[in-house]
């Protein structure tokens, strides 16, 4: 559990949802003392929560919320294998390319949703969450039965979180406009949002890498991912007060950072139908030497 | 006078020949004490050089080497303008592309030279430059006579410098192939040649970087610099010393670095001939976004 699962999570069970929360770290803690959230939309606290220290001691469930690294997604499978039942639904709440793709092909009859979170909020101390500011989440609907993805909207929303559908492709596709640009270039020269647009050259260039993902998106036929998007994200950033997306926080915390699901995954999709991203294909290389 | 002109300069003047230094940090304490240079190849002192802390105040010459950091070209006409006469030669013995064709368009009719140094050495003090290995120098005739080239040559020999002479746009492309990727990622990754060879995803980006400038050569006509080469280059580098370029010590020492002749320009040369350089044209935009 961390700081995308305690908050929904956290969020769905006060509304008076059943929810079982997986804890590694925070395991011991969680199960004495509960969950605490701070949140600019208010605070609350949940003294006792069903924490578990390994799937394999979990219910099936009707849906499962994933905020795990993709770093460590590998371990997916084994982690929600013991869950699952015929018609569960997962809701991967993660950055990134071809995370549903990996997914189904480990279980080709899960019900798989995309969830494109909107928030600013991480985990300060063990079973505490603190929720700086937004919290919206828009679901892309991968392999889902329509129903159950309004009933997963329903829920959300019952517990006080803005939810929205979205076209699957079109969503994961306009994120990665923004977090390709973004997330490496801030690691390659450590630095801000704001600092990159505000130099005439890196300004450039990350105009430039955002073509290359709206150019890979028409290449793989997700046509609604345009260069007015894109002049939206720069205007949209510029606007932004500074920020470090998440990458550049691993970096700062000498975690390891998502540049598969990021960058190589990405890449080597556009690659397959012929179409070449140079910039951003260097932007993986550089992090992968800052990576080691 | 630093280290190339003091070296270069230095062993023509031991060996007898007439040398004019125009100085300027360094212009009282030469006077004073004379030039020393710590050679692999033997030490030597010259007690009492020509120095000048004006080129309006030296004679007009036969030949000007320069060794001016290139972030000062536009300075170059000023400098050399008061020493030039109907038929003097310059040797520019500095790195990057379009420097000759830059000179010629402020004197049309002077003789201009490539100078492509081989050589480790730095000046560690006022009037004392420490020359570590190699030493070397090759000539390209951008727009000399052939017998003044000859005669410099000899003259460079005489003073036992290797001396030959080079094509003059394959030597010049030649050179961009070794400096153009280790030169801006030795910097934009703070590393070194060997580190960045021993990472395979910046090995292949390196290797890719190459290729952008032979592609770029070939589009330009220059159909001498090859694959082969590039691979030539990776083998040397693999073989060489861990080994900081110059825009790495100038990064480091925190002096201006030479983007324009070693980036901008050629990548300007190239697109305008058609042909695309992504990879280098990010390694630029990165190094002046490092460069503030």
């Amino acid at each position: 559990m961390g700081a995308i699962g305690g908050y929904y999570g956290g969020r769905l069970a006060h509304a008076g949802l059943e929810v079982h929360f997986l804890s590694h770290s925070d395991y011991a803690y969680v199960v004495e003392h509960g969950l605490r959230v701070d949140s600019c939309d208010g605070d609350f606290y949940l003294p006792h929560i069903n924490a578990y220290h390994s799937s394999v001691d979990m219910p099936k469930t009707d849906v499962i919320i994933v905020g795990l690294k993709s770093v460590n997604n590998h371990l997916l499978p084994e982690l929600i294998g013991p869950i699952i039942k015929e018609d569960t639904v997962v809701v991967l709440i993660q950055n990134g390319i071809g995370l549903e793709a990996d997914l189904q092909a480990a279980f080709p009859k899960l019900h798989i949703v995309a969830g494109l979170a909107f928030i600013c909020s991480s985990k300060t101390k063990p079973g505490h969450v603190c929720h700086q500011c937004y919290g919206s989440i828009n679901l892309g609907n991968y392999s889902c039965p329509q129903e159950r993805l309004s009933q997963l909207l329903d829920d959300f929303r019952l517990a006080g979180i803005q939810a929205a559908e979205v076209p699957y492709e079109e969503a994961r596709w306009k994120k990665a406009v923004w977090n390709m640009p973004f997330n490496g270039m801030t690691v390659a020269l450590n630095t801000s949002t704001d600092r990159l647009l505000a130099n005439p050259a890196t300004r450039q260039l990350i105009y430039d890498q955002m073509m290359e993902v709206v150019g890979a998106a028409n290449a793989l036929g997700v046509s609604t991912v345009t260069s007015e998007f894109a002049d939206q994200m720069m205007q949209m950033t510029d606007e932004m007060v500074p920020y470090s997306p998440s990458m550049k926080l691993d970096y700062d915390f000498h975690r390891p950072m998502e540049i598969y699901y990021l960058y190589t995954r990405p890449i080597e999709e556009a690659r397959k139908v012929g179409f070449d991203m140079p910039k951003l294909a260097m932007l993986e290389a550089l992090l992968k030497f800052k990576n080691n």
